[in-house]
């Protein structure tokens, strides 16, 4: 299956080729990868360097991962059971001195950006699940209340879209689509086309 | 000036590569450069494909550059207004039934995480500031309001660290830190560190 993105500006291949899908072959991820997935996040850029970015991982058939499927939504959990690792990603909401960092949620995206590219480098995929409800999140995880459960990643190899519930399978095989770019990029004022496509 | 991340393990030459600083050279960017950042963030993932990202570009010595200067701190305002090319990045907060989109700006933190991995590609620095007075870009780019001011991108050629004031010249050459990767990344539960590495 050929998700790659069809651009209209060549773009980076591993940029392209990105794309986050529910299907997940059994195969479990060599830990190697898991570390360089980490270290990318590691270098993710962050508001005052703060590296809100907290995580825990469970993989296939352990506890961790069951209790992040138990936090997800019902739509969610019933795909995301199957991926061999599954990462829930939480954040820090308050600085050093304890004042509220509003840019937590900002800066764990770019974390988990950094994330997706390191594992289509190796060959794995990462769907970013947002479907969560974080109150359980908090309950089955112990998580201080300084910080906001934020979303969850699904890593694994690619799997066969045709063992997804039905109307996920057609989603997955479907052709990945855009906003035309000239729509949302301005200048002058909000909504003013820039003529630079 | 060598700032290639320190990593433990080995990732993508990209994500070491990328980094975030404050001094550009004078030459403008090439709009080829220009079209691919922006075909990067056009394929970032976004919760629903909501794809609530929307920018203001302006470029050195135009009014949108100056416009995008005047709503930075005074702190940031300094350095950026060298900067040749200027984005001011604004989330939709809505989705299309018109309730709340909570991951508006965890999602442009995806695009613009793109657009700093393509920038670095094409020997570009991106540097993403925060520091800005969304009430005044409101004001200034009549920006509708079921949309948020999210950061600012400076972006440009390397240029030299000397020309900054003098505590940003300090921090721009100093080697980039990072958190141990250890101490965050948890399993079982909150604080519970993962023997993975």
């Amino acid at each position: 299956m050929n998700k790659e993105a069809k651009t209209n500006y060549d773009i980076h291949p591993v940029l392209k080729q990105r794309w986050s899908p529910r299907a997940f072959a059994e195969k479990q991820v060599e830990l190697e990868k898991i570390h360089r997935l980490f270290e990318a996040a590691r270098w993710a850029p962050s508001n005052n360097n703060l590296q809100p970015w907290r995580f825990l991982i469970g993989f296939k058939g352990d506890e961790t991962h069951n209790k992040i499927v138990s936090v997800l939504t019902e739509a969610n959990a019933e795909w995301a059971d199957k991926a061999p690792v599954l990462i829930l990603v939480v954040g820090k909401k308050v600085n050093h001195k304890g004042d509220p960092n509003k840019l937590f949620s900002f800066d764990l995206a770019q974390a988990t950006a950094n994330m997706a590219f390191q594992a289509t480098v190796d060959g794995i995929n990462v769907r970013q699940i947002t479907g969560l409800i974080p109150r359980k999140a908090f309950e089955v995880f112990a998580i201080h209340d300084l910080y906001g459960a934020v979303c969850t990643l699904a890593v694994g190899y690619p799997g066969d879209p045709d063992t997804l519930p039905n109307p996920l399978k057609k989603q997955e095989k479907a052709e990945r689509t855009r906003n035309p770019i000239e729509d949302v990029v301005y200048t002058v004022k909000f909504g003013q086309k820039a003529n630079i496509f």
